[in-house]
C-alpha cells in the first residue's frame, strides 16, 4: 500500500509492505498550500507514479489534505477513536489509476468540555505501538501543539496549545522583537526559560522578564528567542502534565522539536519517549489494515 | 504647584493648591511620541503658560518624559521607595521661566529576583492614600500592567505583566485574527473568558479555545475579542493574586480599563477599589511636599 501524510506545507509518502515495513519514501514541499489550482490528483500521481507503476493500488491519505482547504473535506470521527473507527470513517476519492481514500479527522473535547479537532495527528498517534497497547499521553509539538490521551487502543480526548503561533506573534510583533536576533533554538537559554516557567507570576509576567533580563545584560539578543521559547514550552508542558508527575509522554514530530520538548518534559517531572514523523507511516498501515478496499 | 503626568501618548497637567486640591487640569495628546524634534520645553510652556502667568513657579514631571526617549533620562530610585525617596531623587531641568523637576523611575525585582523597572506608575501609587497608610497591592493595568506591593508607605516590589501587548499581538497576528471583528470589550464574553482562565490546561491551551468556540458557533466574531481579553486578564489576575485570596487591590487607571480589572479581580476572589488617573496629581503633590525647591 501507499500511505501519504499530506500536510499544509509538506508532502510525505511511504510505500509500505504487507507486514508494515517501509519499502520506500518520498518527501517534497508540495503541501496543500503549495499545490496550485487544486491540482491534488495530478500532484499525487506525479509523486507516487513509479510506485503505482510497480503495482501498488491502495493509497491512504491523512492530514490537511482532508480539510476544507485541501482536496476534499473529510468528516471528523468523534472520540473515542482507534484504527478501526478511523478505517470505518474513510472516504473515497474515485480514480481510474488508483483506489484513494481519506482518513477522517478526529473531534473531541478537552477536560472542560471545549470542542477540539485534529487532522493528521490522529494517524501519527496510531503509529506509536506502546500508546495503543498500554495507553498514555502523546504530545505532537508545533504551531498548534496537540496533547492526546489514549486508552484501550483509542484516542479518548485531546487538547491544543497555541504555543508555536504565540511564539511567532510575540517574537515578531511586540517590544520583544526589538531586543532579539535569530540564534540557536537549543541550549542553556532554552533550559533557563523552561526553569523560569516554574516561577510564580504566570506566563504574562514571565514574558516581560525576557525584556527585563535583556535590559539587565543577563541575556543576549541572540539567546533571547530560545529563552522565550523555553518559557512558552515550559508553560505548555507544565499545564499539560499538571497533576501527572512521573507521566510518560510519547513525543511525536521532527527530531529538533521533539528534542526540545523531551528536555522540557524531563524538567517538568515527566518522562519523554521520542518518535519521528514516520509514525504516520505505521499509523496509515494500521488503519489500512482495518479498511475494506473492495 | 503644577504636576504633569507626561506619558508616551498623553500629556496631563494639574494645577494643585497647597492643600492638594486640584484647581485646574489640562489634557492633550502631546505625549512624548507626539512632540517633534525634542521640543519638550516649548511644549510644556505652551501647555501650562497661563498657570505660570498666574504665578505658579514649581513644576514636577513624572512618566516617560524621564526616559531615554523623553526630555532627559532621570535615574531609577531603588525599592523601597516612598514620597520622601522620590523627592530625594528629583533631577532639575533649569529654566528661566520655571523650576522644573523630574520624578525618578523606580527599580526593583519580582519575587524571583528578576529585574523590574517602572516610570510614572510610582507617582500614581503615591497618590492613593489607603495604600500608603495601610499597605497593600496596587494594579495599574495596560499594555504592560504593573502589580505593585506597598508596605509602611513605600513600594517594596513589583511585577510587570505583558497583557495588553500580548492581546494586540494575538488579536492582530495569529489565526485568531481571521475569526474576530471589533466588538464591545465588556459584557458576558469578557466574563466568560475570565471564568475560562480558571480551567485546567493553561493559557496557551485556552487561547486555542477562542478558535474552537468560534468554529463551534458558540462565540460570535464580535464577541471573540472580549473573550480573548477576559482569558488574558483572568490569567494575569489569577497569577498576581495566587495565594492571596481575599486581598484588596487598588486598581488605578482609565475607568473603562479599571472596570474590567475590578470584575476580573472579584471573579478571582479579590476585592477591587478603583482610582482614576488623577491619582497622579495627588502623588505629584505629595512628592513635591517632600522636595526642596530652594
Amino acid at each position: 500500500m501507499i500511505g501519504v501524510d499530506w500536510g499544509t506545507t509538506r508532502f510525505r509518502a511511504f510505500r509500505i509492505a504487507h507486514d508494515g515495513a517501509i519499502r520506500d519514501r518520498r518527501t517534497s514541499q508540495r503541501g496543500i498550500m503549495n499545490v496550485p489550482d487544486g491540482r491534488f490528483g495530478d500532484t499525487l500521481r506525479e509523486e507516487i507514479g513509479p510506485w503505482l507503476a510497480a503495482g501498488e493500488e491502495h493509497v491512504l491519505l491523512s492530514g490537511m489534505i482532508g480539510s476544507r482547504q485541501g482536496w476534499r473535506e473529510a468528516p471528523y470521527a468523534p472520540c473515542p477513536v482507534g484504527p478501526a473507527e478511523l478505517a470505518a470513517g474513510l472516504s473515497d476519492i474515485g480514480f481510474d489509476w488508483a483506489r484513494v481514500k481519506l482518513v477522517p479527522g478526529v473531534s473531541g473535547q478537552d477536560d472542560s468540555g471545549i470542542a477540539e479537532v485534529m487532522r493528521g495527528e490522529e494517524t501519527q498517534v496510531m503509529g506509536v505501538d506502546p500508546l495503543l497497547r498500554d495507553g498514555g499521553i502523546a504530545c505532537l509539538p508545533g504551531t498548534h501543539s496537540k496533547w492526546v490521551r489514549v486508552r484501550d487502543g483509542r484516542i479518548t480526548g485531546f487538547a491544543t496549545h497555541m504555543t508555536g503561533e504565540t511564539f511567532a506573534a510575540l517574537r515578531g510583533h511586540t517590544i520583544l522583537a526589538r531586543m532579539m536576533r535569530d540564534g540557536p533554538s537549543d541550549g542553556a537559554p532554552f533550559d533557563a526559560g523552561v526553569m523560569r516557567s516554574a516561577d510564580p507570576g504566570g506566563l504574562l509576567h514571565h514574558l516581560f522578564g525576557v525584556r527585563a533580563e535583556t535590559l539587565a545584560g543577563r541575556l543576549s539578543e541572540t539567546d533571547a528567542p530560545a529563552y522565550l521559547s523555553g518559557i512558552l514550552v515550559g508553560h505548555e508542558v507544565r499545564a499539560a502534565l499538571a497533576g501527572q508527575a512521573g507521566a510518560v509522554v510519547q513525543v511525536i514530530g521532527a527530531p529538533e522539536l521533539t528534542a526540545l520538548y523531551a528536555k522540557a518534559i524531563a524538567a517538568c517531572g515527566g518522562f519523554a519517549e521520542r518518535h519521528d514523523g514516520e509514525a504516520a507511516a505505521r499509523g496509515l498501515w494500521k488503519i489500512a489494515d482495518h479498511a475494506s478496499w473492495s
